[in-house]
């Protein structure tokens, strides 16, 4: 079935999935963004100009049935009314990410999908970035043995939110912008509940909004995995850092440069004194003798951006089943509303607690 | 005055102290280590062939009137008895590290010492460490402007625990052998409050006891403080790195290799437009032109682990004051304490609500 997408939000993310719906047409040839809607007329005009049927009206671009799909891109605070309408206008939704700022904001938008017996899907793109899937590959082969602790980190050095972004009431800070999707990569990765959640929130150069965080998400297992985000990190540690029990790998940046070691040979002939570095005595730290590790290259992994929209539209056709589900997203959601409470309060969250 | 020691578990420590003292005797000449005491006839012997006076019995050990200094290097379980013995025989005592396994311990051990008017100290020797008097200095020269990470970690590749270091009841696990280091750096550089302390320890190669923890500190100005020691972390991060507002820092290691990195042009033309990366689309995390990055090498410090004893000479001559005291020494134990109860609890602890 031919499907057609309209655009509520003509910003900046807007033009990104416009711009490439030309590389999602290469394998879905039908597929196409035909409309869109702004309240603002320079994003409007710019909408026409590429194109795309311009709506100053809400109501008469959801009453376009030239289309049966649509993208909400707006800012944050205006995801839940947009997806309504257009859910109870009888389209299938995709939203932008965060998809809510609260579980129940987030149940009511799933609650009128339900009752409106249409699609409803968040665009976690970040599912298809080449340096998760090489750490998912890795951990889910057994290439760490089992894994005790895994730190996904995302650091900026520009010390600047854009827009909105930099705004409370809109929905900025980074744990909307970027920790969404490292969470979002985490829990679908990890497949268990979350056991507790602790988090450090910052605002070092952006006043309103959380522009550095930290935060804990420990899961039932007792694996330790840790989620930070920056935007004034001058200094950087790798994207990706994780440890079990048969090795290690390390993902520096989006490069997807970086390496797994193992321990070629666990049994060795150990120091039975103190052993002098320049920082004091030590037996338990004494350097372990490089011929007994082992360097493997990361799992050879390629990905492509555009698998998220062919999997909405084949799952529109009842063809293969959605990969960003709601209830993966609504966990996705309690997390990021865990950390917010957790670092007001000081306390750790216990989600399964709070946030059934 | 002159001062001698003697040695109460001449093991490991007790060697690199007695080997060591010979450094101490350059600045303090009447210093000098004279007995031991040990129930391993094994260890009295190397202890005596190293011109120690050897003692089976711990009485006449304490009755030896020779020296005024007694050194506990024991087992981490035989501390108390042995540091409260001493005290109560008139003796002045360093204890090693950790002093206590609990906040009750350490008070029972320091009453002992006010009681009988004596010195009591422990062995938190790396607060001599150059790769940690580099990263207080940067922080407290403001090198970093005002901080809000700053993240110690201590990562080996060998997977053992040695000796007694294996077993609970002894005291083994990381937490207590180097977590106990690493708290006293970061208590003695912030030195501000607690406000919360949650932690996560795993028992990755050795059953009974903690071979990989982390912890977040958190002060009451709402610095976050991180702490991480590992026994098979295969790949490892940075000894130290930390950020403020005004430059981040990195020290790999040891060996003291690292830098610091200022924002030079802090205004910039943003991007307007999203970036593409290979790990898709940003504008927030876009490359920071390297123009506008300064690199400064780390600040020129040296130190002397002799200063500890020194100054332990020294205070107990009246003429300087005690760098190590039992007060700061009781809040790494109150946080060491915080540190089991939260990784078995799942809660963050506030520190002064539970363990004034």
């Amino acid at each position: 079935m031919a499907h057609k997408m309209g655009i509520i939000g003509y910003g900046g993310m807007a033009c990104y999935h416009h711009d490439n719906s030309k590389r999602v047409q290469e394998r879905v040839k039908d597929f196409k963004v035909v409309a869109a809607h702004d309240i603002d007329p320079n994003r409007l005009k710019l909408a026409e100009e590429k194109g795309l049927k311009p709506y100053e009206n809400l109501k008469d671009f959801l009453n376009d049935d030239s289309f049966d799909l649509v993208l909400v891109a707006t800012p944050n605070n205006f995801h839940k009314p947009m997806v309504i309408a257009a859910l109870e206008a009888g389209k299938n939704v995709i939203c932008e990410k965060p998809v809510a700022m609260s579980v129940g904001d987030f149940d009511d938008m799933w609650d009128a999908a339900k009752k409106n017996g249409k699609l409803f899907t968040v665009h976690q793109n970040r599912r298809w970035d080449r340096d998760f899937r090489i750490v998912k590959e890795a951990v889910e082969t057994g290439l760490l043995g089992k894994p005790y602790t895994i730190e996904s980190r995302v650091m900026g050095q520009n010390g600047v939110m854009h827009g909105w972004r930099a705004y409370k009431v809109a929905g900025g800070g980074m744990v909307f912008d970027w920790g969404v999707h490292l969470i979002d990569q985490m829990l679908w990765m990890i497949k268990e509940p979350v056991a507790e959640v602790y988090a450090n929130l910052h605002s070092v150069k952006t006043p309103e909004v959380d522009d550095y965080f930290k935060a804990v998400i420990r899961f039932d297992s007792g694996l330790s995995t840790q989620i930070e985000v920056g935007t004034y990190n001058l200094e950087m540690l790798p994207r990706w850092y994780a440890c079990g029990d048969g090795g290690a790998i390390v993902v520096n940046g989006w490069d997807c440069k970086g390496k797994i070691t193992h321990a070629k040979d666990f049994e060795m002939k150990w120091e039975q004194e103190v052993v002098q570095t320049e920082g004091g005595p030590t037996r338990t730290m004494a350097p372990r003798p490089k011929e007994t590790l082992e360097e493997l290259p990361l799992p050879n992994v390629q990905t492509d951006w555009t698998d998220y929209y062919h999997n909405v539209l084949a799952a529109l056709d009842g063809k293969e089943e959605l990969i960003v589900k709601p209830e993966e997203v609504r966990k996705v959601v309690q997390v990021m509303t865990a950390i917010f409470e957790s670092s007001a309060t000081g306390n750790s969250i216990k989600i399964d607690r709070y946030y059934k």
